[in-house]
């Protein structure tokens, strides 16, 4: 049902620092980047590796782009650092339903718009040992009741 | 050079207990488990995808086994959650010097065992906008300077 570890989402004070530095130190590229204004970030996806189901993994750096957000949240908090771990799935709303059969709490109700028009959830760490998870179901260019209206500039979902 | 998001590393306080909760939950199944005395944890292994460079991605779960190890201290200070990102290479020992050059301190001297006989180091996260990032070079099987005996059950490194 979960068929990759999509990304790896990293909380960020300074996104173009920390695009400078994984470029530098390990040669990571930017593959796509975005605002999402709905959960108040400024995102860069690196894209480190490609995966068995037709996917890819990323890295995902978020920048605040307001102090109520919630990385902006987690970063008085804890600091720059890991904020979540999002896993792929070709139906995410069937992905959700199971999660929530076994016991665990989404975050938010129903799905939004993830990274490069994916459809995503979000799982409370509390019922996940202390990891925020996501789940995401990457954007298929021909979905019928797609709701992104362009498509991401470099996305290959 | 760093080809692959080899793993996510997640402390725990109850390995087992977390175990059931990734297959109830998500259907992640168990592909390797060992203990490594060197860093006093016990671990687990979840396969979650193939990658386009001839490896896997996992889940990492470490539970503690000594309670001056550097999960456990992880453990006191941040309950449980994600503790590092791995990313492979076909040769660490490179992707190490690559990193040093860019100004990245390691926190170990040299190389360690990790993993299903991998080879491994970790970077500092103050060097690394806050992530413990560990280096990865999986075991290959004929490889002249093995220095771990026995071939890892499972493993497909």
């Amino acid at each position: 049902m979960l068929t990759r570890i999509d990304h790896v989402g990293i909380a960020c004070r300074d996104l173009d620092a920390t695009v400078a530095f994984y470029r530098k130190t390990f040669g990571f590229e930017v593959f796509h980047e975005e605002v999402n204004e709905d959960q108040g970030i400024r995102e860069a996806m690196l894209r480190i590796n490609g995966t068995d189901d037709g996917g890819a993994s990323y890295l995902q750096l978020m920048e605040p782009t307001r102090p109520d957000c919630v990385v902006a949240r987690f970063l008085e908090r804890h600091g720059e650092g890991v904020h979540h771990i999002a896993f792929g799935s070709a139906d995410v709303a069937d992905a959700l339903a199971g999660a929530v059969a076994a016991g665990v709490t989404p975050v938010i109700d129903g799905l939004r718009t993830g990274s490069m028009g994916s459809l995503v959830t979000f799982l409370h760490p509390k019922d996940c040992h202390g990891v925020l998870t996501e789940l995401v179901q990457a954007r298929a260019v021909d979905r019928p009741d797609e709701t992104t209206p362009e498509a991401p500039i470099g996305s290959d979902a």
